[in-house]
């Protein structure tokens, strides 16, 4: 199976990088000076619902590239509603307001997220190929040292996973048909979509993604390609198949 | 002045990788066994040749993205012509003409080149923005070990440099203003074309690009805003100026 991939893409937020507790530091941050009472996990939790409601709201729209919206909009939307929500948005400066949309590009990699992709590189080409625009992707690689060989994703084919365009338009971008690239996601969604256009699909669980509570996503849903523990485990599943 | 650059863009031919040499090397294997004599450094002039006026037939249409063709299909066709004019289409194979094809994607890098962009990288956002398709520039990449933070350029903008929009576009994809952008370049044309963009503008000579007999380019033909000896030395200034 493996003898034909030549790339492999990654959703991100929670497979790539923990997203919950960066952004509830980047709350706590923004609010430090501003003596207001948050409760920042359940700010990060909140956002990143409305993120995805919206992106919900989109999806039908998926095939319409004119009527795409860069993450950085929705990002910059959401959190507005969030705070007016809470009734936080008089508590914070514009220049505190600005980190903290701009928070999604400065998240930690999990423990094994740099060590694997650094040895799926050798291999493979990488690219992150999730919502996020070339612009967050690139700060954010930037950031967290993610060895990427480049971006790919929503911004290149303007329109949003689990749309299975995206995964077909990136793959085209570089030349290579659907079956020659493998999608790496700790979302079961996102794997549906990318088998649907053809591609490989490989699974591991992110049970800290959404905190204790979590209860999507802790296995595997479908009989996925490669199912691992994490993302080293991953690439040492990759690198034996190649012997 | 560079306090403000935050990323670094890069012609490819010629400025990072060698394309006469490897031209000419690549002829020379698809034509091995095929028993032609042939003149391989003739054969990459005359490819090279054909592509700038293939390119810069449709510069006039730069800004008409309908109308924008990858320089993968550039290099097919233009190959075409060549070995047509040379008489030596019927003494090529499809798989030795399918490698030619695509041997712009295994060029060498000059010997400044990797350890002048890894210098680099750890200070600003690095990637191509050239003629080059993103599928070209990422093969390439992965063929000569150039680290790129992220592949730019004619595919992304759907037109081609010296088009002014190409830069622009590109910087805006990352987030940032021209003038937080430099191109760098061993060719005075694209510097022209960046500057007018609102870039910052870094040139070098590659005395050997274009053989023995070069001509052009041999110096700088403005006060560009840096000016070195190669790559690497680009580095050294940039790294200079940050103190």
């Amino acid at each position: 199976m493996n003898a034909v991939v030549k790339a492999i893409f990654f959703d991100v937020f929670g497979t790539v990088v923990d997203w919950r507790s960066g952004i509830a530091n980047a709350f706590d941050q923004a609010f430090a000076k501003s003596g207001a009472d948050i409760r920042a996990r359940d700010l990060a939790d909140a956002w990143r619902a409305e993120i995805a409601a919206r992106l919900l709201e989109t999806a039908g729209d998926a095939a319409d590239e004119a009527r795409y919206v860069p993450l950085d909009t929705t990002h910059r939307e959401t959190l507005a509603k969030v705070l007016d929500d809470a009734d936080l948005a008089h508590r914070l400066g514009a220049r505190e307001r600005a980190a903290l949309e701009r928070a999604w590009e400065s998240l930690r990699p999990w423990p094994d997220s740099v060590p694997g992709l650094r040895a799926l590189r050798r291999e493979y080409v990488i690219a992150p190929c999730s919502h996020g625009s070339i612009s967050m992707m690139t700060w954010l690689a930037k950031s967290a040292g993610l060895p990427w060989d480049l971006i790919l994703g929503a911004d290149l084919a303007r329109c949003h996973p689990p749309a299975s365009k995206v995964y077909t338009h990136c793959a085209a971008a570089i030349g290579l048909d659907p079956g020659e690239v493998m999608l790496v996601s700790a979302h079961n969604r996102d794997l549906d979509a990318a088998r649907a256009a053809g591609l490989k699909t490989a699974f591991f669980s992110r049970p800290k993604e959404f905190g204790k509570g979590q209860t999507t996503d802790l296995a595997p849903a479908d009989a996925w390609d490669v199912i691992a523990f994490d993302l080293l485990d991953l690439a040492r599943h990759m690198e034996a198949s190649l012997i």
